[in-house]
């Protein structure tokens, strides 16, 4: 018997009468003949409440109380979720993290997932209940833990993977991985199929469908991941293996205005002290999202670094604490800018991309600050007043908006 | 180092400026020296707000999931109240039912406390940490469970006992034990004390002060409960053994206004014939909160019951199954009815009280339709329009508004 598992978003779960829509649907899969696991979030905005109450009282909460605070919103949307189906007649029993066998490392609010005991879910398959798993939390010792924003996904992912899923179904408020953000992009397309890589890549960008880590995981194991709306009857997307998946130029434009731009001029010491001021800025946890540097002819060096906004002032204090010993000619903040991404399997094949997107962009006076490459991403910082118009042209210039070309197998890869 | 447990319930923490209150009360018991340890209650109304949810979705929910779900509200009370504590500059943890130590039977949504394991408990009391622990709450085996309403009374006075604290200090929203209801009777006062076994009495007779099953715990150990108000600075009422407390005929009035009378007449069969329709009801599960039985002339027997309304469709049932075996002539069931109970650890010496609360309520024209009587508790029966009214006149006739008879040692058990 296949085992599936099912992820249902906080929106899926909001109501009351949401979450018996979901019971409905679980009850669908499993009267197909399938064992079956539901993951479930916390229900609509359970989360950001708690945390709104947490800054009431505490700017700098312990670890441990927030992650067990935190972790009741998925105990409560799963034991809601587990009533819902035993009142239509099926055996279900609603499981937190402990209780599903999850164990993580000790970052208790923000916790990675290390081992999983199947043990208890499956005698619960065997006896042929619906399995309701709290997602968002496992545990380390006797302690409770929370795995980090948008958790239930790797919780969903890795119970897959653990207990050898037919697939994962991740089940939310939008159809699925678009060509573009469809709230920007009018045109954009729904893909039936990407590959890891590119979901992956797209993640890192902005894109908000599903959290990287969950599907690196999914990866590794090769797990098949559905991606669709809990409110209508769609296939959705596949994420899946490359050679499964018909090979296109461009799968899918990303926008990312949540960054902002440190640009250091004149930096001299050499790059022994950049390597330095690097490792300090990281070691302060800080991400750097993108960076690029180029050496000047009188031998100091500019490089540039594209951070979340909320960093820009720890990186400030950095800065100037290290320009006693590293003389900076000067540094300056750009807090307008957004990052564009284009992500592809097939743009390291093809060097034309980068020359299309440059074309595009110039052509509609859209000023590039940095660009930065990788094997399947092109990414650029624009002026975030451009960004969506630039998105706009580059999503026709790819012809993104030609269904044909993101049908799995029914594509030819032009450009 | 005396170890103190505080209680505060939900009025007492349903808001972040009284848990920052709370706190800081907290705090204060703290730097006087003690080692202490806090349990409350779910913010405000926060457990009825689940059982409303509960309800919308099934009407007969699996006892497990129930008590998962439930046990929430105090985590999110423990969590947020333990970060108060440390943004004030102290340590503090927050602890569920488990890692409290605390085991409890299988009874999932209406548990009771078997065993505590304070181990964990006195490890961080020892590291000079303020322990916040979410009542209401065990486990069995992995499985969580929580006490039934009102359990965290009992969460805080068995970790009481169980850590020999020096006492268990209950903060609600009441001053403390008054004679009679506050709300209902101008005169009452507040008892500065009274025994275990009077307040037990009093608890199974309306008053909401405290579960009595938490002060049958504290009785069993000896330990000394105080109760008062978080709201304000006032001594409150020390509930402890009967031999620190002078003697007063009547301690307290309670009054419950939920419950209904079954009168069963003309039942035939005899004795053995009642003695298996009680075993049926209470194999049911139902209390029977008062009864009285008599023998009429043609041998059959007449007796009258007490239980709560929502039982009352459930005896009918029972009833009507019965009769098939043993004759019944009629029963009746009077839903407009209320108890009323006197209570005093000197009922027992003191037959003239039973003549005066009859004649006091004939005096008034309030009919008696059912009374019964324990060592230090007499109970009456009448309509419940007429309640307060005969609530009024006995807290009047026992002067119970004379406030020296009530303080402790300054009595004189007069009446």
């Amino acid at each position: 018997m296949n085992i599936i598992v099912e992820k249902y978003g906080g929106t899926s779960v909001a109501s009351i009468d949401r979450i018996k829509a979901v019971a409905q649907r679980v009850i669908q899969t499993h009267d197909k003949g399938n064992q079956v696991v539901v993951v479930v979030s916390a229900m609509g905005k359970t989360t950001d409440r708690l945390k709104r109450l947490v800054n009431k009282i505490n700017s700098k909460p312990g670890e441990r109380e927030l992650g067990m605070l935190l972790s009741t919103g998925e105990i409560v949307s799963s034991s809601l979720l587990a009533m819902a189906i035993q009142s239509m007649g099926k055996k279900a029993i609603a499981l937190n993290g402990a209780q599903s066998g999850i164990s993580t490392d000790s970052t208790y609010a923000n916790a990675r997932i290390k081992k999983i005991d199947t043990s208890r879910i499956k005698n619960h398959l065997l006896q042929n209940e619906i399995v309701v798993v709290a997602g968002f939390q496992g545990q380390t010792g006797d302690e409770v833990t929370v795995l980090g924003r948008g958790g239930s996904d790797a919780s969903a992912i890795a119970l897959a993977c653990a207990l050898k899923a037919k697939y994962c179904h991740i089940f939310s408020d939008v159809k699925g991985v678009f060509t573009a953000d469809p709230r920007l992009i009018k045109n954009s397309v729904l893909l039936q199929g990407i590959s890891y890589e590119e979901m992956i890549e797209l993640a890192a960008s902005g894109s908000q469908v599903m959290m990287g880590r969950a599907v690196e995981i999914a990866r590794k194991y090769g797990l098949k991941i559905k991606v669709s709306s809990s409110f209508e009857n769609s296939s959705g997307t596949l994420i899946t293996g490359e050679n499964e998946l018909e090979q296109v130029v461009i799968t899918g434009i990303a926008l990312n205005k949540d960054v902002a731009m440190v640009d250091i001029f004149g930096a001299s010491g050499g790059d022994i002290d950049v390597a330095k001021m690097l490792g300090e800025i990281t070691k302060n946890r800080i991400n750097i999202i993108l960076m690029s540097s180029h050496r000047n002819i009188d031998n100091t060096t500019n490089f540039s670094m594209i951070v979340k906004p909320e960093n820009v002032d720890l990186i400030i204090k950095l800065l100037d604490k290290f320009s006693t010993n590293c003389k900076i000619e000067k540094y300056e903040i750009n807090n307008n800018v957004a990052q564009i991404s284009l992500v592809g399997s097939g743009i390291a094949d093809n060097y034309g991309v980068a020359y299309q997107i440059f074309g595009t962009l110039s052509k509609n006076n859209i000023q590039i600050l940095l660009t930065s490459t990788s094997e399947i991403k092109i990414s650029a910082i624009v002026l975030r007043d451009q960004a969506v118009h630039a998105v706009e042209k580059l999503h026709e210039t790819f012809e993104m908006n030609n269904l044909e070309r993101n049908l799995i197998g029914g594509g030819n890869g032009k450009n």
